[in-house]
């Protein structure tokens, strides 16, 4: 366990998660990207409030304008159903993990903090590339060559496990998943039908969990 | 060369050097991270229009209150005379170059190109070890794993030139060097004091090239 670290948290339940089990000794970085679903950015700070953990908050509304596309931030309607590759790659938004981690490593310096961790799993791999074993490796590499006078190290601790294997640790750790939010669509209650809260749902499911979502349309 | 690419560009003889020789099929990144050298921004702009390049600007003000530190956008005067060790660190940026080639990357993605270039040369790798070669290439090798689906290459062409060599380089090419900017005290003219400003006029007389700028105390 690290002395100090920087942790990135969406809100969502795979990232509450490694706060949980980070807590007490991180501080969390939270990203304004403009996000539909702004409801994730208050639960985080919910979630943060209620551990007394510091948090951040990087505003990159100002990059909307020519790096953001898709559905999360853009015009697009997020795709319903379950993710398949070609819907799932309307959620992407160019390079984010490396802008945020980029961000989190520059406060890690100037913190004097050497590790950064981010909530990357194994079902994100087949369409997010940057969530893979092998992105984050070689970008750990660079973080530590391009700060050698105080080198940081990423890590993905949960970059081999499934959603199902973050909810079934959460259980464990007493992780209060009813504070987490996973919904793109950006109402007031998960809608149930969006990618996200369709594998949401399935993770509770395939970890024998009782789920505490109260979804719009089951 | 490319058919299109992304170029950072700091308004500075290295960068317009660099933009010069990527023209026409280059778009440029511009980064506002509140700077106290503001003047350099500007004067990139002005680059940017007499070549008819598409520019856009990243504000990244929204960092400041927890990245930003040191004598470039702190509180902290810069540094006079020759930069040592101690004085060209007051001048870090914490990962700063990674944060900026992430968002180049990020809008390379969005457009489709392949290549990002900046202009990192010999004289910052003393200080700066996200200017040297090998940060470069495991940043390079980062940025091609995490976005598999549109993977970018990060060029450093400069990374084994001395500045002496970028001027000698600019001179030939008809880079207009009037029009460029290095001081970091951010008055009106170059003050001719502070390490950027010494290190400028070292590489003019060691190109063996008129320098045309105009500074308040020679």
């Amino acid at each position: 366990m690290p002395q100090s670290a920087i942790a990135l948290m969406s809100g969502g339940l795979d990232s509450t998660t490694l706060v949980w089990k980070l807590k007490p000794d991180v501080k969390v970085l939270l990203v304004d990207y403009g996000q539909r679903h702004r409801k994730e950015l208050e639960c985080a700070r919910n979630i943060c409030d209620e551990l007394d953990i510091e948090y951040k908050t990087a505003n990159l509304q100002g990059l909307n304008h020519f790096i953001h596309s898709g559905s999360q931030s853009g015009d697009e309607q997020p795709p319903e159903g379950h993710y398949t590759e070609l819907s799932m790659k309307t959620t992407i938004v160019p390079n984010r993990n490396s802008i945020m981690l980029s961000i989190a490593v520059g406060w890690a310096v100037k913190l004097g903090y050497h590790d950064v961790y981010f909530a990357a799993h194994a079902g994100d791999h087949a369409i997010y590339p940057d969530c893979r074993a092998e992105f984050v490796n070689a970008f750990s590499h660079a973080m530590e060559l391009g700060n050698a006078w105080s080198p940081v190290v990423v890590h993905a601790p949960f970059v081999h496990m499934t959603k199902a294997d973050i909810v079934r640790m959460g259980h464990k750790l007493g992780v209060p998943f009813e504070m987490t939010w996973s919904c793109y669509v950006g109402s007031n209650l998960h809608c149930g039908k969006c990618g996200t809260c369709v594998e949401r749902k399935e993770a509770f499911q395939l970890a024998g969990v009782e789920d505490p979502t109260i979804y719009a349309e089951v």
